[in-house]
């Protein structure tokens, strides 16, 4: 059984996936794939991070006098070897146990695993509140500031999806069970999913 | 506990919520209602059905000679009238005990009661299955008919929803679980949400 988990940012997804899979007592990935992917490539963790959660876009053509000129974009090409390498990497873990996976697109990756595609996602103020208790280096932002960076963070990611599935990120056609997290406690819903498919484990 | 259960045409969420409902062991509430509305009005259940569950546009003016004429259409006052009725009766039922609804606004009628919000959706193939087993008048349409009449189901659905409510039908974000049905069994699905809403009861 492997259960894939998107999430709208601040909705709780990462806790979900994360409790999820204690109280199923299977395998975690989150952070971890990124730790993977920097031992097999000459990159390190945080420019893997950045390139793994935004779509890089090329630079465009520019003109120059008359003729164009493509600027070489290096992180543009590195997003697109280490979208393979990611994906590549996550059979390898689906092949080896039951697991939780949070994001990397691994819902369609894995779609010949038939994954338990889930898709969390919570109101605005619910997700500003969950963003606060976290802390971070957003914790001083005004409601309107955060509010800003959260949709940022969601339109990064759905162009990331976008880009690499030609899916529209968060469409509930493309999950099994969209849950709206405001209010909910992780721990409680994490329970009470487990309690729903500790059968298929 | 109040659940109340939107679902596409074919989507099987009728047969969930009396699943579940059973499950449950609570009230369960879908044509009652307009057995109950067609005691209370003159009106017989066949005409009842039919304007709760499309919209019903009042007549454009239409131009004779040099004056505008409204024609009077009663369905169209009817059906405010009955909408109004309708959600009378779903606060008394709510009111009573717990039970599951299908369909009728009732997720946004019975805001108050703070209803759990569950819509049932799922891929076009499942649903023309589901519409076959169960038979009735269009058991002989092609798929490609079928595909239009459920289509066609959906579209007057969500008229209806977004003229009373003034919320897109079938949006997650005005749902608290989105449960995609395709090829699930209902008897089976009912059973597990059962065992997450049983505490609750």
């Amino acid at each position: 059984m492997i259960i894939t988990i998107s999430r709208e940012f601040g909705s709780g997804g990462r806790e979900l996936a994360r409790r999820l899979a204690e109280e199923l007592n299977i395998e975690y990935y989150d952070r971890e794939i990124v730790e993977e992917l920097a031992k097999h490539t000459a990159f390190s963790e945080e420019y893997l991070h950045e390139i793994t959660s935004k779509r890089i876009h090329p630079l465009y053509p520019i003109t120059i006098g008359r003729h164009f000129r493509y600027l070489k974009n290096h992180a543009y090409e590195h997003s697109q070897h280490i979208f393979l390498e990611q994906s590549r990497l996550l059979k390898e873990l689906a092949e080896k146990s039951d697991c939780v996976i949070v994001g990397r697109c691994a819902d369609v990756v894995l779609k010949d695993y038939k994954p338990i595609r889930i898709f969390t996602y919570a109101d605005m103020d619910s997700k500003i509140a969950r963003c606060r208790i976290k802390g971070g280096n957003e914790e001083h932002y005004t409601d309107q500031e955060m509010k800003q960076f959260i949709l940022g963070m969601d339109k990064e990611r759905a162009e990331y999806h976008q880009y690499y599935t030609g899916q529209v990120w968060g469409q509930k056609e493309h999950y099994d069970l969209c849950i709206n997290t405001s209010h909910r406690s992780m721990r409680e819903l994490a329970h009470k999913l487990a309690g729903i498919y500790s059968s298929e484990c």
